[in-house]
């Protein structure tokens, strides 16, 4: 996302130290909420598909949430810290219980492994955001 | 939305008690969703556009916020309601900056003021969900 | 979508005839999206899934462009006709083919035959909208 | 999007050609969004804000048609290609005319003519990845 960097970094608010850890948290959340779609996608194609029924639902979720809150974040100032921190402590979440429902098929499905990986980088990232939001 | 509220009633695992809280949910993040994008959009058209940007802002927010949780809502079953709780938190909570924000030009502007009560419907809606969820 | 209605004919620079017929759309695309992204959860705790799939995938296909479309109608003016018409083409054929695949299973699954419906709604009122587009 | 990329590649029905120019698409599609809603908001922090209405709107259309371009394209197989080379030229048009009128301020503001070539690059994503499926 190398696009989206420079505009950040041409924003004509822009915080150096935000902006870092806001593109970290940006590039995270677009290649989990697109690994999660193509997971979900993946999975549909699995034979036992009736076993992966609860890991399709979470993995759209969590696309969808990862999504909203990247838009959110495209804000970037006059934001409401309140609604930041809420937003991206559910985004937290809703990586986290992906992750974990992928993780029970990393054995079986590759696609699996790889997406929980992803979401655990992208939960990672909210988390790191939210930290240095506590200043705020 | 008169199809969502009849699938929802023909879903396989349907309870009939949270399909009713449920669709006033969904109309109402439906209805706001799509105000806050339409009073946005109207904002831009002001020709004081300059003391709308806040507003402006907090309605996509809050547009994108809505959808995600309405999104999320639509999994019914299999639910991890630590997740659905942490999303309608948070979905509340952008529909009361919103709604704050828009209230302050209501004087001035009819859209807002409209806007802001549809906030403020979806804001109890996420509301009353949120308390039929703390039995699960 | 009683406020979307109100915020609406508020529009600084509103015009009542395509107010109307835009109402008529959002209305039919927000029905269709929820229809949709409810009869997908609904199909993935049937108990014949696998027959399911692209039925499934073609809702969430619907449902997700249908709101982008609805996002994008939510301009109102200084719109770019070419790029209206050009979506709301891309929409009608989503709703069409999510028609035609949840009509095959009309007779076993009442969501999909619901849903059907919803979609042909919406497949109609962008047809209908779209026909206004014609003299600008 | 790396992850992507590994959950691609470890889909059951994978197709490496398709493979490669989806993920070119996938990847432009997400930054294109991404530097859409980021200018959008730098616009909307520009003193002379004013003058870059329809570059705004413009910008969210385009956010909003390639992140479900993008959704879209993540169903990967049993694809319904009229519904995607459909989306697909919707999209393409939607980053062009964000391009262009982006373009007009690249002048002034870096952040439009960042946001202009990433467009660029979306659109010629999009261009490339329909002229593999007319072989479909």
């Amino acid at each position: 996302m190398n696009y989206t960097y420079q505009v950040l970094t041409t924003h004509p608010r822009q915080n150096q130290f935000e902006v870092e850890a806001l593109m970290v948290c940006l590039r995270a959340l677009a290649d989990c909420a697109q690994s999660c779609a193509t997971c979900a996608n993946a999975c549909l194609n699995e034979p036992a598909v009736d076993e992966l029924i609860h890991c399709i639902r979470l993995n759209f979720n969590c696309a969808d949430v990862c999504l909203a809150t990247a838009r959110l974040l495209s804000g970037l100032t006059g934001v409401n810290v309140v609604l930041w921190r809420s937003q991206l402590q559910a985004c937290l979440i809703a990586c986290q219980v992906c992750s974990e429902a992928c993780s029970r098929h990393a054995a079986y499905h590759k696609h699996c492994r790889v997406c929980a990986e992803a979401c655990r980088q992208s939960e990672l990232a909210c988390h790191n955001l939210l930290a240095t939001l506590t200043h705020l």
